[in-house]
């Protein structure tokens, strides 16, 4: 009997939907009764987290809290949230949530770990970066965690906020590029897109560099721990055993 | 405050994501708290609906009446399923769910009289038209609906079963575009997509014909009934108030 996934979702809608879709991709299925069961909470009365952890605004763990107790009782067995910033969170409702809660940053650490990794570069937001999700989570499992000098970071977030999310596909790519190619040259031996505006970036751009994709990576752990099959190129990929 | 939309999911689980997609689509909405709190249960236990229907298969109803309790007691305000052929049972579960479930086909149907149509075209599977859920509902309506001839319609079901589902975008067209051609020919104004795989078949194939895709229609019903606003340019093409 297959467990039950329940993504605390809602953070935003589209990366939701995202993670959705990436679950369904990555189990080796041939019919709807193959998959996994799924609860989704799009639960959009999150508060803003980067607002939260930056400029003191509204607090989200009470709603956090409501969506794992929604999921739980709806019967889910294992929870996970698509929103890396959201994370800074995690140790403020997950221990209480009734059901393991998959941390998707320690998932991605835990993956380039049987990957054989020692230096990663993060292409992420400031509000990611400055929270200190990514820096903890990869110095628990030993692993270097390089991050963009000031001008290549600046080039990050207009990647994200004057590319993707402002649907200009015509935004110039040279400090991107840059700030990329800078992280590998200084040892990373992978880009980890710690923003789920950046795998779009990347298809869209067809940008062609060394990467690895925390939602994929959690969409992947959480359809093992359902006991689900993966399919064979995805556990490779990850090293699941 | 908005109302909370629950998707009776799972049948099949890309439909269900497709369905949420559309949802987030077609809300006029400038941040995630904009957006409309949805609930779905991609429930996978939910048995085969064209098997229960034409050949004595296991019976739906349990697991879809599962379905609907999970959603509203998680706070569901309404429900909708995006599967033609589960409407089959729609009379059997949908009075007892406690809250509203809006019928996708009815919907359909509502919009094209307020589009002023007369008669449309139904490509659907050989399943959904046997199934009599569309003739009932248009007729209702009082919309005439043709269905290809016998040749026309096994052409849509290679489209359906031989192209789209088993990934084949080379598949020869000509029968299709025939049997598309013949119910304008015969006087529908407008082909019904009565299959998810059919808006999919129509994007990846670019076919350009008068169309609508009932699954759109149903997002957009959805989240109006929710309290949302609409993109104008949705509202306008389903001649909502």
């Amino acid at each position: 009997m297959k467990k039950t996934i329940g993504i605390i979702g809602g953070m935003g809608p589209l990366a939701t939907c995202d993670l959705f879709h990436k679950i369904i991709d990555v189990t080796d299925a041939a019919c709807d009764q193959d998959h996994v069961h799924v609860l989704i909470d799009n639960n959009t009365n999150i508060p803003d987290r980067t607002a939260a952890i930056l400029h003191g605004g509204q607090d989200p763990v009470p709603e956090l809290a409501k969506s794992a107790g929604r999921l739980k009782e709806a019967g889910a067995d294992v929870l996970i949230m698509p929103c890396n910033t959201a994370h800074y969170f995690y140790d403020r409702f997950a221990p209480a949530a009734g059901v393991p809660v998959l941390h998707m940053i320690r998932e991605t650490a835990a993956s380039l770990r049987r990957q054989g990794r020692r230096c990663v570069g993060l292409l992420a937001t400031d509000g990611t970066v400055q929270s200190g999700v990514y820096a903890g989570a990869f110095k628990e499992a030993d692993i270097e965690m390089l991050t963009p000098d000031a001008t290549g970071q600046q080039a990050v977030m207009d990647v994200i906020y004057k590319g993707v999310k402002a649907g200009n596909m015509q935004i110039d790519l040279t400090g991107f590029e840059k700030a990329m190619d800078d992280l590998l040259a200084r040892g990373a031996e992978v880009l980890v897109l710690g923003c789920t505006e950046l795998p779009v970036a990347f298809q869209e751009f067809g940008i062609d560099r060394p990467n690895i994709d925390p939602t994929h990576v959690l969409a992947s752990a959480a359809v093992r721990f359902a006991g689900a099959p993966l399919k064979e190129e995805v556990r490779q990929m990850y090293c699941f055993e």
